[in-house]
């Protein structure tokens, strides 16, 4: 969990949530999959948001290729991977551009520049926002895969998951 | 290039072949993106093999729940990350499952008896392979992706990729 703000959502609080999160902001950078017609291709994408609120944040420009895939069909994989501790995590979702000065402004942070360098100023910036649906992690070779589910569904609603779509399951990771 | 084999296809000679399987050799773990229904689901994958002849090879299970995914939708996505070296790579192509004990034997290394405790005796064991199609890698965050294209093509019929295919572009990547 980052440190400096409160999690929104009650999805949150449980531990598995919460290692997802910390998973995901030890690494950063997603690999953002989406269908070219039938190709599944991906990008990588960082993902720079301090807290979780269900959905994850990515700078686009409008214009990009990609933003019309996801516009053809929004469902998104991102997958995050940090080899060097054998963190994986896998991230199911529903993507769509977001054309909002307010949230791009609270969105924004400086390394983005490297990518656009007018910042705030340039008219071709917008988010992608992944509204996640399910996301399963590993973080050792031997580990058992760990599922989470219903994770937008409670974020959106304020209730936490059905216990039941909160499973751990083994022997599917090979 | 991996040093003790030749490489066995006319596509590993240009330099972004050569620079592409370098960057897969020095990241070994590929997060394999499928279909799941309309949902796109990722997993870590352990790839061993020492050359490239325009296919990827991956140890599975037969009964393993991807398998059914790339029975029913072959399209497969391969993302390699390596965050720390900002090296990014995405590969697409169709899957499918091989019960080949020659192959499985070649393939094997003692290092997936992690996920496969039985080894070569394991009767669920199967490779999945993966045709490429296309594949780009970034290897820093300022760099132009590069596309390659035509890599199986070049790989089966023993003709170099058409130089349209093979192309360079900026600009996609944020």
């Amino acid at each position: 969990m980052a440190a400096p703000h409160p999690a929104r959502s009650p999805a949150d609080d449980t531990p598995e949530a919460a290692k997802l999160w910390a998973m995901i902001r030890g690494i950063d950078v997603a690999m953002m999959t989406t269908l070219d017609g039938d190709q599944l291709r991906s990008r990588p994408m960082w993902c720079l948001q301090d807290r979780f609120d269900g959905r994850l944040y990515f700078f686009t420009r409008r214009s990009a290729h990609k933003v019309e895939e996801v516009e053809r069909d929004s469902h998104v994989g991102l997958s995050f991977a940090r080899p060097d501790k054998q963190d994986y995590v896998s991230v199911s979702g529903r993507g769509r551009v977001l054309i909002d000065p307010q949230l791009i402004r609270e969105m924004w942070r400086e390394p983005m520049r490297t990518w656009f360098p007018k910042g705030l100023d340039d008219p071709d910036l917008a988010l992608l926002a992944v509204e996640v649906e399910a996301a399963e992690y590993w973080d050792s070779p031997s580990s058992a895969m760990v599922h989470l589910y219903g994770y937008a569904k409670a974020a959106l609603t304020g209730q936490p998951p059905h216990p039941g779509e909160n499973r751990k399951l083994d022997f599917d990771r090979a």
